[in-house]
C-alpha cells in the first residue's frame, strides 16, 4: 500500500501574535510545515497534501513543487479538513493515509515509522501517536481498554475526573487505512456544541465497529505543537541541539551545542571546529579541519578545508582551502577567496575575487575587483567603484603590491608585478612592473607645535 | 487601610565579596532594591521606607525621590530594623505594614497581592510568605498547627529534628496590622544568644495571643534572597527569561531567550526580531518589524520600525525607520539616523545626523557632522573634527557625493549636490554643485618591480 | 606510604571520530589527561606514570616534564596496562598505587582524597570509586556483600538480571596497596573470551583472599568518561561552570556563567566584571574592577586594573591599568598599552607600544610602532611598515598629533610635540615641534554636479 500524507496547516496561530501563517514560522531555518513534509518523505509518502486555510496563498507558495495543497475555506473542524484533503487526493481506498499536523516541527521519520509499523493485522484500520506528559491540561486524552487497545479520545473539556487523571495525550497524528478512513469520514456529523466535524470521532467510530486503534507512545517533543513564540523558541532550541549532536556524532567539534545556530541545510565535515556564537543560515558547507568562530554569521556560503574564520560576516561567498578571514571582516556578497588567501581585519569585500595567497590584511574595501595570486593589498586601500552613477571594475594582476591608502578609481587596472605608492590616488591604468605614485613633496613647518601649545593654553585659561 | 512598606536593606552582603552594597547589585539593569520597590508599588504601597545600614549613603542615593530611607546604625536584628522604620513612618496603627527584603529581586506584585489577600478577619494580625524547597538547610522553618495556622518560626540552628524535617521555609516577607505590629515590637527583647531583636519573635508573640498568622506559599524564586555572586547570576537568568517570555507573549520573536539581555526599562513592539547576543541596556525602544542582532549592544537608544541592526554598538542614539546599521558599526553617542539612511561596515559615528536615505557605507568616521538627505559618503572618508585643541563641525548638504578617502578638515561645509574627488583633503568650503579635488599628477616609474625583486632575492640569499 | 599514580591513556577513542588521541582533547583549555594529572598531584602523587598506546608519541609529548609514560604496544587489557606501568615504576611494594583514567577530566582531588582515606586497616588492599546513575547500561556494576564491602565487579555483558538492576557503577578508579596489587597482577590470566587481562579480576582475587575493597561513592560527573564529542561538550560545560562559580565565589561578577569560556590557567581578581561572550584562552590575567566584554577573545594576555575592553580580540598583549580597548579593536600580537591609553574602534595594533594616555581612536593600523605618552593618532592613520620586502619600525614621540589619514612610511620617526597634516604621506622624519604636510592645492570645478546629473538621467532613460 502506498503511503499518502495529509498535513493540517489551516490554523492561524493567533497565540503567535504574528502576521506570518503559523506553519511558516521557521525552526533551524526551515518552515515548520517543511519539517513535517520531510518526516513524511522519510517514510516514503508518495503524495503529500497540505490543507491550507488562514494565509493559504502564502503557505501554498512556500511548499515544494511536488507537494500539493487544498483549501479549507471555512474552519469546520479537523474531520472536515481531512475530508477536503481526501477529495483532493482522489481514491485512497488502497492507500495508507498519514494525517499529520503542520505545527509539529520536531516530529521525526522514526516516530512515523513506528506508527506505520503498528498499523498491522491486529489494528487494520488505524494507529495514532500518543505521548505521556506531566501536565496534560488542555490536551485530548487517549482512552485504552484493559488490553491496551485505543478505544477513544476524549477532549479535556469533556473528560470525567477519572479521564482527566490520564496523562497520555493524543498527538493528533494518525495512520489510517484509506478505505476505512473514507467510510468513517462519510459518516461524520457536526452534531456537537461547536458544530464542527471532529477527526477524533473517527476513532470512536472504529472502536464501535470493533476496530480498535494501535496507540504508539513517543516522546512529547516529537509531537509538541508550536502555538506561541515561547513554543517556537523551545522548538528551535531542541532542533538546534539535535542538529549539533548529529554533527558531533560524525566527528565535528562544537564548542557549545547550545550556542551555535546551524541550519538544517548546512553540511559540516568531520574534524571541523565550530566555536560559540556561530550562525549558519541557508545552505552552508564547511570542510574538514576548518575553524569557524567565535561569532561568525554565514549565509549560503562555503568554507574550504582548513580555512579559519573568526568574528566575521560571510554572505553568498566561497572561502577556499586554508584561507584566513577576520577577525572583523565582512564578505558582503559574491566573494571568492582562492586557496591560501586572506581577508583580514576591518576588511570588506563585495563581488571580488582574491587569487591564491593574495592578501587584503586591514582596513580595506574591495568591490567589483579581481586580485591576482600573491598580490598584497596595503592597509587602507580602497576601490572607488562607484562614480556617483555606475559601478566599475578594478583589475589587479599577480604579485602586485598596492601601497597603503591607495585609492583605485575604477575602472582601472594594475598590471602584474606593479606597485603603487602609499597614499596615492590611482586614476589611470598602471603597467606591469611599474610603480605608480600620486604624491606631493613633504613640507615641514618648524615650530608649529608652539602655535598649538599657545592655543591650548589660551583655551585652558578661558 | 493604607499599605506602607518597610524594605530591609541594611545588610552588607559579605558573601557577595563586593564593595557595592548588596541591594544595589543589578538584575536586568535595575538594582535589587529597585525591583522590590516596584513590587510594593504594584500593590499600592503609599509610602515606602528603606532601612539602610552598610553603605547607607550609596543605597539612599539610589532610591527614587518618593521613597524614604532610615538608618539602622547598629545591626541589632530584624526586629530592631522594623522598629526604626516604624518610628520613621510615624503612626501606622491604621495601616497595613508590608515588611520586605531588599535582596529578593524576583518577588512580584502577584505574590504580595496573595499575601495581602490572606490578611483577613481570620488572620487579623499578620500573614507571611513561605516556600517549599528540597533542601531547607539554613532557613527558618514555618511551624503550623493542625489547622494549618502559622504558630511560629524556628531558626535552623534552634530546630528540633522534627522541625528540621519541615521543608516549608520562612521568606522573611510579611504583612502586618500596623497596630498589632507596633504593640508587639514594643514587647520585643534581645534576650538571646546574639543579643538581637528578632522580628520572628513577633510571630511567636501573636500565636501566644491567639492571633495565628496566615502562611501563603509561593514559588521559591519569588522570595529567594541573593547572597552571593552565583545567586546574582541565577537571579539574572530567571529575570532575563521572565522579560523575554513577557515580550514573546506579545508577539516579539526572540531567537533564544537565554541568549538575550534585555533591561527592565526596554520596550519592544510586536513583530520585532531579536537575535542572539543582543544586549539592551538602560531605556531602549524597538519598533515593529525591526531586526536587531545578532550581537548588538544598545544603550539608551531607539530603533525605528523595520530598522535592521547587526553586529554593532549603539549608544545614546536614534535609529530611524528602515535604517540599516552594520555589520560592525559603532554609533558612539548623539547620533540620529533619519529614515532610510545607512551606517554600514566599519563606520563610526559620533554626534552626527544622517539625513533621509543618506549613506555612510564603509570605513568611515563622522564626528560632529550633519549629512543631508540622499548624500553618499565614500569609503574611508573622515571628518577631521579635532585640530589638537578643539572639536569643529562639518556640514554636508543634500545629494552630495563625498569621494573615497576624503578628509574633511573641520570646520568645513560642502554644499548641496557638490562632490569631492577620491583621496582629497578638503580644507576650504565647497560650493553647491562643485567638484572639489586635492590631488597631484599620477607618475609612473617603469621597471620598479625589478628593484623590489632584486631586494627580495638578496634577502632570501642572506 | 608514597602515592604513585598510573593513568590509563592508551585508548584511541574511536567514538570521538577524531585524529587526535582521545586524552588530548581539551576541556577548558587543558587536555583531559592534564586534568587527571592535576587531580593526582592534588593528593600528593610523587610519581605519575601514563600508559600510552594509540597516538603514543603525541600523548607523551604533551605530558609535563615530571610525568612519565610507558607504552602499551598491544591492547591486551586494563590489567596488562597496569602491569606495564608497574614495571616502569619499579618496586611499588611500599607505595599506594592510584589507578586513574585519562578520560575523566572532571575528576577532582577531593574525590581522590576520599578514596585514599577509605583505604584503611579494614580495607588494606584496595579501594575503588563508584557512582550511582539512573541508566547504568553498559557499565560494570559494583557488587557488595551484606556489610557493604565490595566483593566484585561484573561487566554489563556478564551480569545476571539481579546484577543488571544494580545502579552503582564501577568508575575504573582505584587505590591499591602496591604489594597486594603486584601479587594480584602476577596471578592475572587472559583466560576469557576476549583473551585480555582484566584489572577487575584483581578485585575478585582480593575478595577471594578475604580482602574486601572499600567502595566510595562520588558524583557521576567526577568519574564520567569522555567517549564522544557530545561527552566532550558536556564536560566542557560542567568545567566552565565550575571555573566560573569558583571565580564568583571570590567576588568576580560574571554576567552569565554559561556564556563565558574561561581557561583553567586564567586568573581574575575580585571586583572584575566579565560579560557574556568572553573567551579567555591560554594564560590570561585580569585585574580588579576591569570590565571585559561583551564578546572579547583574549589569548595569553593581561588586563590591568580598571581596564575596559569590549568587542575586541586581544592576543599576546598587555593592556595596562585604566586602558580602554574597543569596541572593535584587534591587538594582534606583542602589543603593550600603557596606563590610561586607548585603542578605539576599528583599530588594529601589532607589535606596538602606546605610551601613557596615548590614543589611537579609530580606523587605524599601527604595526611595529612606538607611540609616546599623550600622543594622539588621528582617524585613518596607518603605519606603512612593509615595503614589499621587509618590515620597518615607526617611532612617534610624546605629545604628537598625527593628522587623520596620515601614512607613516617606515622606517620613519616623528619627534616630540610634532604634528602631521591630515591626508599626508610622511616619508621623511619629522623634527620635534614641527608640522609636516604633504598636500596639493584644493581645486574646485564649478557646476560639476550637472555632469553627474546628466549621466544619471541618461542612465535612467536607458
Amino acid at each position: 500500500m502506498a503511503v499518502k500524507a495529509v498535513i493540517m496547516a489551516a490554523g492561524q496561530g493567533t497565540r503567535m501574535k504574528s502576521d506570518l501563517p503559523k506553519v511558516l514560522h521557521q525552526v533551524a531555518g526551515r518552515s515548520m510545515v517543511g519539517w513535517v513534509i520531510a518526516a513524511a518523505r522519510e517514510v516514503g509518502a508518495t503524495r503529500i497534501m497540505v490543507v491550507v486555510g488562514h494565509g493559504a496563498d502564502a503557505v501554498a507558495a512556500d511548499l515544494p513543487d511536488d507537494v500539493d495543497s487544498c483549501l479549507q475555506a471555512e474552519q469546520l473542524g479537523t474531520g472536515h479538513a481531512v475530508q477536503i484533503a481526501i477529495e483532493a487526493l482522489g481514491d485512497v481506498s488502497s492507500d495508507t493515509v498519514l494525517v499529520l499536523s503542520g505545527d509539529t516541527p520536531l516530529l521525526e521519520g522514526s516516530s512515523l515509522k513506528s506508527l506505520l509499523a503498528a498499523f498491522d493485522h491486529d489494528h487494520p484500520a488505524a494507529a495514532l501517536l500518543a505521548a505521556n506528559i506531566d501536565d496534560p491540561t488542555g490536551y485530548g486524552r487517549v482512552l485504552r481498554d484493559g488490553a491496551g487497545q485505543v478505544i477513544g479520545i476524549v477532549e479535556h473539556k469533556d473528560a470525567t475526573d477519572v479521564q482527566l487523571a490520564v496523562t497520555e495525550i493524543n498527538a493528533g497524528i494518525y495512520a489510517f487505512d484509506g478505505k476505512q478512513l473514507t467510510l468513517a469520514l462519510n459518516d461524520l456529523t457536526n452534531d456537537n456544541a461547536q458544530g464542527e466535524y471532529y477527526l477524533t470521532d473517527v476513532v470512536a467510530s472504529f472502536a464501535g465497529q470493533g476496530l480498535p486503534m494501535a496507540g504508539i507512545r513517543t516522546d512529547f517533543d516529537q509531537v509538541a505543537g508550536v502555538n506561541s513564540q515561547a513554543h517556537l523558541a523551545d522548538a528551535n532550541q531542541v532542533m538546534r541541539r539535535r542538529i549539533a549532536l548529529g554533527l558531533m556524532e560524525t566527528g565535528v567539534w562544537i564548542q557549545d551545542p547550545d550556542q551555535v545556530f546551524i541550519s538544517a541545510e548546512t553540511s559540516i565535515e568531520p574534524g571541523a571546529h565550530i566555536f560559540a556564537g556561530v550562525h549558519f543560515v541557508g545552505r552552508c558547507a564547511v570542510g574538514a579541519d576548518a575553524q569557524i568562530g567565535p561569532d561568525v554569521f554565514a549565509d549560503d556560503s562555503r568554507f574550504g578545508q582548513a580555512s579559519m574564520v573568526s568574528y566575521s560576516v560571510v554572505r553568498n561567498s566561497v572561502v577556499g582551502e586554508q584561507v584566513s578571514v577576520g577577525p572583523y571582516a565582512s564578505l558582503r556578497s559574491g566573494v571568492v577567496l582562492e586557496a591560501g588567501s586572506r581577508a583580514g581585519t576591518f576588511v570588506e569585500l563585495k563581488n571580488t575575487r582574491l587569487g591564491e595567497r593574495a592578501t587584503v590584511a586591514h582596513l580595506s574595501y574591495m568591490g567589483d575587483a579581481t586580485v591576482g595570486a600573491d598580490s598584497n593589498i596595503g592597509a587602507g586601500a580602497i576601490t572607488c567603484n562607484y562614480d556617483g552613477v555606475e559601478k566599475h571594475a578594478t583589475e589587479i594582476g599577480a604579485r602586485v603590491l598596492i601601497g597603503s591608502d591607495t585609492m583605485l578609481v575604477a575602472p582601472v587596472s594594475v598590471g602584474d608585478d606593479a606597485m603603487t605608492g602609499a597614499g596615492s590616488t590611482i586614476t589611470r591604468n598602471v603597467a606591469a612592473g611599474s610603480l605608480a605614485v600620486e604624491r606631493s613633496a613633504q613640507r615641514e613647518i618648524a615650530g608649529y607645535a608652539d602655535r598649538i601649545g599657545k592655543r591650548r593654553r589660551e583655551k585652558e585659561e578661558r
